[in-house]
């Protein structure tokens, strides 16, 4: 998943308004992260690591690794860099290279971490067999993925379903699934990974969170299923008003009689002995 | 949720698959029920307590609670008594009665407990409101319900989501609610509740964790699924053969490649000073 663009679905906030997301972006933060820890000076690759949104938690948890950061944009790996540089944080290694043919010798890595990656590619299997192959015997994966299927609105609302549908069936029409996050244990065993620990991360929001469904609803999920509307529309997998009234219906769970469920799923897994 | 029936849709477990399924309910009961501690000495009533599924653990972690149980089956009562008596437990007091109309006196007990009972009725926001009444100020209510459409399945089934959805159209027919739990923030505070502090908690299954699937995939959810097999066809809903396919989709979830969540909805609410 990933997060809403800076100026968004929804405009307009103050400053004290702004504080308050950042604090429900960081809850959700270590909802995600809060187990991401890897011992001091032990090298990690991140891959697929974009513009940084991940590496930012990655690196406040662990300064005291050594991390490289791979990604198949040359741009997305610039701004991370500048991002990560704004931040005060040690800067990682950047390497431009396609994750499904690592420019690393097998074992080189004392772990690996992907977050929100995995849904974009044809084949996930042989990413993971690939980053298996460059982290050492013994050595760990982390994976964080979201699963569209899990959303759970108040009020139901069936043209918010499709408006979710039209982001799955794009999704997959470009070799991706958003629906990958309860797969990640057996694409982990078919990759050829020992032991996957999955511990699914459900995100609920109800009206006594204000904040959260603020911060969730309407700026992360809402906005996301949002940017995909021109294309749904040009694909003609739907029209503009029933699109809109699907944005519509997610929003309304974001009132104070509403309720909002999604669930990420993280899961660590062991690099076997040979 | 009902618990499958005691000879369902799966047979033949010898002595050591018994304990482990024993285990595993206990895996269940800790994830609804660890929370579930009330004050020695302080009155709590259960409202639909039926055969005692939720009286045992309540009494377990609160044998010092003074508890009175309340369903609107006779039978059920008695066997719920046998099943308290049988486990050593302290004996509750027990009055049958409909629980939009309690028998007990305006804020008569210190708190309220009701599982698995509010999917039932068509006016839950009306036997919550009686529910307050007869807790005093500065009390609270605990409420717990599943929620059908949180079930996500690896590999994804049509068949599968169509014998639940026959199961949600017939609840929905008797006038409750299968898909309830998403809903239980705004129901308390539509029932006059102050705070109401929801918490989910997911199910998830995958391959390595065998007895989890034995015991909730097969022997808890696909068997309440086949429990309405027969009533799904007459009411014209579904086909012998299309019901018991979506029954092995939901069995193959089961399968050590296959991955399973579930959630339930846990309330705790304060009923507020006059």
């Amino acid at each position: 998943m990933r997060d809403g663009p800076e100026h968004g679905y929804v405009h307009g906030y103050d400053a004290g308004e702004q504080a308050r997301l950042h604090d429900q972006a960081a809850t959700l933060e270590t909802l995600l992260h809060h187990d991401s820890r890897f011992p001091e000076g032990c090298t990690v690759l991140e891959a697929g690591s974009g513009v940084g949104a991940q590496t930012l938690p990655l690196l406040r948890r662990n300064p005291g690794i050594r991390l490289t950061c791979v990604d198949i944009a040359a741009a997305s790996l610039a701004e991370g860099r500048a991002r990560i540089a704004a931040a005060g944080l040690p800067l990682p290694a950047f390497r431009q290279a396609d994750l499904r043919a690592l420019p690393f010798a097998d074992a080189a890595f004392d772990h690996a971490f992907v977050c929100f990656v995995l849904e974009h590619l044809p084949e996930p299997a042989a990413a993971l067999a690939e980053l298996r192959r460059v982290v050492r015997p013994g050595g760990s994966l982390t994976v964080i993925e979201g699963d569209h299927g899990s959303v759970l609105l108040h009020p139901e609302d069936a043209a918010a379903r499709a408006a979710i549908a039209c982001q799955v069936v794009l999704q997959r029409a470009a070799g991706g699934d958003a629906e990958i996050g309860r797969r990640l244990a057996p694409l982990l065993r078919q990759a050829g990974f020992a032991e996957a620990r999955v511990s699914p991360r459900l995100v609920y929001v109800d009206g006594s969170r204000p904040a959260l469904a603020e911060g969730f609803i309407r700026r992360t999920f809402t906005a996301m299923v949002a940017g995909i509307r021109d294309e749904a529309v040009h694909a003609g997998l739907t029209q503009e008003a029933a699109f809109d009234a699907g944005l519509r219906g997610l929003l309304r769970a974001a009132d104070p009689d509403g309720t909002f469920c999604y669930t990420f799923f993280k899961a660590v897994a062991v690099v076997p002995a040979v």
